[in-house]
């Protein structure tokens, strides 16, 4: 049986390509093409304007580290705002903090939240019912403009990359508004691409970032479908140095948060290492 | 113009694809399928048996953590033996170390050399002219069974898979004799691949090599070209537990061998950062 394979175009010349073994959803919402099918290798992926976005297989990479190192390395974070993630990993790995009190999650695109929900249920597991969860389907550069001061901890933009519709989530604007919700010491933490074929993504938005937030870094992560080496997420401090702690803190934090036993990428030691980038990233950074 | 691309058919429904900018060469060895040819986001590429092998912009990553991290964390490597690498990549980080007094190379297949001498000059640089190199066209476990008792201090294995000719490098009679011909503190390395796809690589190397040395570990490096998240460089040592040196020593050891400047890749702190392993990858090592 001959089956179709979809392309995933981000460059010119190298493309990485998946087998659809069964397509389960194909639509074109009021802002993107959507796809999730199933794969043999990688289970159900999602694909937003033709991008892999996540799959069932490799999603704990990205999550846990989107997720787990932004809110322990904050330490006492109650309240979190999340841009994007529709498909909703990244709230239910926030809910496992025990000391999250509150999540919004921001979704511009009411249909991959229901996609996600029907499709890709395993996921987001039970979070969408999360009695801390507020689930708004709208436009996040205009949820920030009118979020009060101070009202966040930490704030997780989880984005598609800077063209179509997540291209707002990487302007001044947006990262003005991001510092003045956040508290005194706020965390935003948001995807920068692969640096190896995508160095402007994190060299702006580091540079940008620098004129709102003390402390501007990157950590690193190594996520299967993301192809290109490292990718790395940006990270940018109202109070703190990101990624200064010990492992020691770390893990005596994640303890206290009830993070760790389920996770397959994230523990403590990996935490520090992510911090340290190869001297091709670094440069990116502002000195 | 329409151009050609090229499938590299790993796995069964994920696959990465290079376009063919134009071909330089491509040929029939007496052991495998052999492509060098230029790409728009990659350079330069050889492919073996349809699989990357190595490309001229994402070179730096692999050399670099092959070679830099056995070295250093053995050192005083006077003697170094290198099975594979045709490219001349490998053999070429190794000079780079003022300590090695002799590089041994046996590679299986002359025409990988000889193209990669006339399509891939940057790769191995002067390399081969350098009076501490002896390039040998041969078979690596015949080179092993052969030599003399303790006669290297650091095996570097740069194979393909464990199929097709570098099949044979993966045997427990090969890593005898690797053993064998190891100094008292002698390390061995080798690619693993990447265990997100191919975690029975790692384990079954691992296991094997634990027969016959006192450490096994492993260490990963997020190779670009390399697709399926950090590949493993599977390390086993005689004497000392690889990866225990202290990033101030090994930082002290580089600049002794004259190590550092130019790497785009290695520092001492990713060295230290490469043997933290993820507990998806962690698993697939003997306790």
């Amino acid at each position: 049986m001959s089956r179709e394979w979809i392309s995933e175009g981000l460059y010119e010349g190298w493309r990485q390509e998946l087998r659809v073994d069964r397509m389960l959803a194909r639509t074109k919402s009021a802002f993107q093409d959507i796809a999730v099918f199933e794969n043999v290798d990688l289970g159900r992926v999602l694909m937003l304007d033709g991008v892999v976005q996540i799959t069932e297989r490799d999603e704990f990479v990205y999550q846990e580290m989107l997720t787990h190192v932004p809110l322990l390395e904050h330490g006492d974070a109650k309240r979190v705002l999340i841009i994007g993630a529709g498909d909703g990993g990244v709230l239910r790995r926030v809910l496992e903090h025990g000391t999250v009190e509150k999540a919004v999650m921001v979704e511009i695109d009411g249909e991959v939240i229901e996609l996600s929900k029907k499709f890709l249920p395993s996921i987001a597991g039970d979070a969408w019912n999360d009695p801390r969860a507020d689930v708004i389907v709208g436009d996040g550069i205009e949820y920030v403009s009118n979020a009060a001061d101070g009202s966040f901890d930490v704030i997780i933009v989880d984005s598609t990359d800077p063209i179509g519709v997540g291209e707002v989530l990487f302007t001044d604007s947006f990262y003005r508004h991001c510092a003045r919700i956040l508290s005194a010491n706020g965390i935003i933490v948001n995807q920068c691409g692969v640096p190896f074929m995508q160095a402007d993504e994190l060299r702006d938005t580091s540079a940008r970032r620098a004129q709102f937030f003390a402390h501007v870094s990157a950590y690193v992560a190594a996520v299967p479908t993301y192809v290109g080496g490292f990718m790395t997420l940006g990270v940018a401090a109202k109070g703190g140095v990101p990624g200064r702690n010990s492992v020691e803190v770390i893990r005596e934090r994640a303890q206290r948060a009830g993070i760790g036993e389920g996770c397959r990428y994230w523990t403590p030691e990996i935490h520090g290492a992510s911090f340290v980038l190869p001297p091709y990233i670094a440069k990116n950074l502002p000195r």
